[in-house]
């Protein structure tokens, strides 16, 4: 039956449950010799580390509520079977980044994984300006990977159909619908405001004709556009990592939609990184740059390479004539470039809803001077604005715009 | 439990099941009085007329087996419940245009419901060249409210995906799959060609490059875009009706799809009927004309409406400024556009399908003039590659298009 932890209950749970006892403990030692943390950074969960010497792990558990707001939000639980199944096919895909699920029960809404103790999560290391060699790389094939191996265009259609029954994720669904693309667009009273922003930039896109129309549009996509499994919340705080490894965890908010939306979540990361940084620093704005590039054209050429060589693979009917698969590449193009357009929109609903929203990044609401974190929202907001209403053929004119708003 | 039912059974399932027993007989009547004859012209499933001197209806029932191919193609019986289902949800939003419902039972796999003997199937009234005065507006008015009324734009997000949930149907989306989106652009075995078909022109269609891809794209959004509750499988052969009444039957194929699958499917049904006519059946010719234009047209302005009306009444917040009304119209505008282009893609595919694959309109098939039939059919695919590939900005413009297939 479920009941919510606390540090002394973690120690009991792991000496009641043999899989987790035999990684902590040999058979002779005491539970009590376990050391419990919750370390306690998460808007959702409770998250425990517990330790025995060189033995560690992470136990983490949902209660049902929304943490970071109070008992007064009621979440259900049912988000850690969402997070528990996410975590396990995104494991069986892209096993080297994805920790490792020791033990997982529905019943109590808890997960036991790896701790990720040589790795840090890497909004903090940005807003440090840690560089990570191996990152775009990691993550554009994390996003190839995932997206490609859920979807239509590798599943089949039992396959896939049975997934997004069971990804039917309701209540996460309603949070991202709320609160990436509607609360920010309108006079709610969920957003809040840094003291100096300029009231008029926010103003301005809340009545504009074609930034509504096209937040409609993406809303709608988000809502209706089964094409994967989508991790849900791929921001930089949900990725933790070193110079080596790279791990993308937190996926509660997993369910089948567009694409574009993992990859629009964070490549908005990345240009609110960019934007945050200031004149001087070249070298860090250089990097970035180079991570928006470099993710998205690995990500493209990835996804377009397994399509293809999965179509090598089975040889369909439908492609078997001369230049039958000349003419599925150009339809591999044709959705990839459609992908693009998308994750371009979504990328500038998460830059909408960071800057005007209920919650912000740290990359820009840790900056202290407050006439200098207003610029640079105001910089974020007029961004989006130009993103989600242009067309763009490339992600070097995508980087082109953004950097006309490093001012 | 489960069984196969034959004229003795249905006659003694009326005698214990008391709703339909009260339907067809007096308490002190016998069940030997009821007339049981199976009307057996449905390619899927058995049904049977009841009757008790003026008093009748009609029993359906699903066999595991695909009837018109037989017991070596099995398909589930869970089919009967999705059709169940979808005929009660349509029952609720139109009920002018749906059956009455008397009883159902999914372990049963049946239906009961009213008998429609004062109706015909339309498909061969139209080959029959009958004028029915209200068809385009009953049609259009149930296409604009079966997809408006199960769409994210009227229910809330929750209820949505309960029912996407509901009707995700694996076994008969698989069908549409391969025989509406696959095997007609492919050298498949289950294809079927009349004597005199001109075999270059498949060829071309099966090696055109902007006709595979503009094809592949709409089975993707097939498979992927839930927009609404589809009817799933709306040709004319689906149409039950007389000069007053128009009926909508047989929604097995009933799921979360594209709204312009229905619409298309459709149109394609009338375009077909259309280019079926004769040089000189110039009055039938101006009717379907007529009937494509004004269920196109009746359609999208009721779609629009009942997004406007809805808006008006929920005043979201999102829309709550000064042109925020006129913006909404915008978008509404937008969606209505691209729910059009959806439509004639699947009207394309529909007429593919009909001239080549496994199934195909009588309008065309039963056409005893060998030479002529093919001339219909070569008419008939070369205007949906035409009206795959190219972009329309009206229902007239695609009117045009059509017409220049009556050579």
């Amino acid at each position: 039956m479920y009941r919510v932890l606390n540090n002394d209950l973690v120690r009991e749970y792991v000496d009641k449950t043999p899989k987790l006892r035999s990684l902590l403990l040999n058979d002779d030692e005491s539970a009590s010799l376990l050391e419990v943390s919750e370390i306690g950074d998460g808007n959702l969960n409770f998250v425990y580390i517990v330790k025995n010497g060189d033995k560690s792990l992470v136990i983490k558990q949902a209660v049902p509520y929304l943490r970071c707001v109070g008992e007064e939000y009621p979440l259900s639980r049912i988000r850690m079977t969402f997070e528990i199944e996410a975590l396990k096919k995104e494991k069986e895909i892209c096993p080297q980044f994805v920790p490792d699920i020791y033990h997982s029960s529905h019943e109590m809404s808890l997960v036991a994984m790896q701790n990720l103790n040589r790795h840090k999560i890497l909004r903090g290391e940005m807003i440090k300006r840690k560089v990570f060699p191996k990152l775009a790389k990691h993550i554009a094939i994390f996003l190839a990977d995932t997206l490609f191996y859920t979807s239509d265009f590798y599943l089949t259609s039992k396959e896939k159909k049975e997934l997004v029954k069971k990804f039917i994720n309701i209540e996460l669904c309603k949070i991202t619908e709320d609160f990436i693309f509607t609360h920010p667009y309108e006079e709610n009273e969920t957003n809040s405001y840094s003291p100096k922003l300029d009231m008029s930039v926010v103003k301005n896109f809340r009545q504009s004709k074609e930034i509504k129309v096209a937040i409609a549009k993406l809303r709608y996509k988000f809502m209706t556009e089964a094409q994967a499994l989508l991790h849900g919340d791929l921001h930089t705080g949900s990725i933790m990592l070193n110079e080596e490894e790279t791990f993308v965890i937190d996926p509660e908010f997993a369910f089948y939609g567009p694409m574009g939306f993992d990859v629009g979540i964070y490549l908005a990361n990345l240009a609110m990184s960019y934007i945050s940084c200031d004149k001087d620093e070249h070298s860090y704005k250089e990097y970035v740059e180079s991570l928006i590039k470099d993710t998205w054209e690995i990500f493209s050429k990835r996804f377009k390479e397994n399509m293809i060589n999965h179509e090598k693979e089975v040889k369909s009917l439908q492609w078997d004539y001369p230049n039958g698969l000349k003419h599925f590449e150009a339809f591999c193009d044709d959705f990839i470039a459609s992908m693009f357009d998308d994750s371009v929109g979504f990328m500038a609903c998460e830059m909408f809803r960071r800057s005007v929203g209920l919650a912000k990044v740290a990359d820009i609401a840790d900056i202290k001077d407050e006439e200098k974190r207003a610029k640079k929202e105001k910089n974020i907001l007029e961004c989006a604005g130009v993103l989600v209403t242009s067309k763009y053929d490339s992600i070097d004119e995508v980087i082109k715009e953004i950097k006309k708003y490093d001012r």
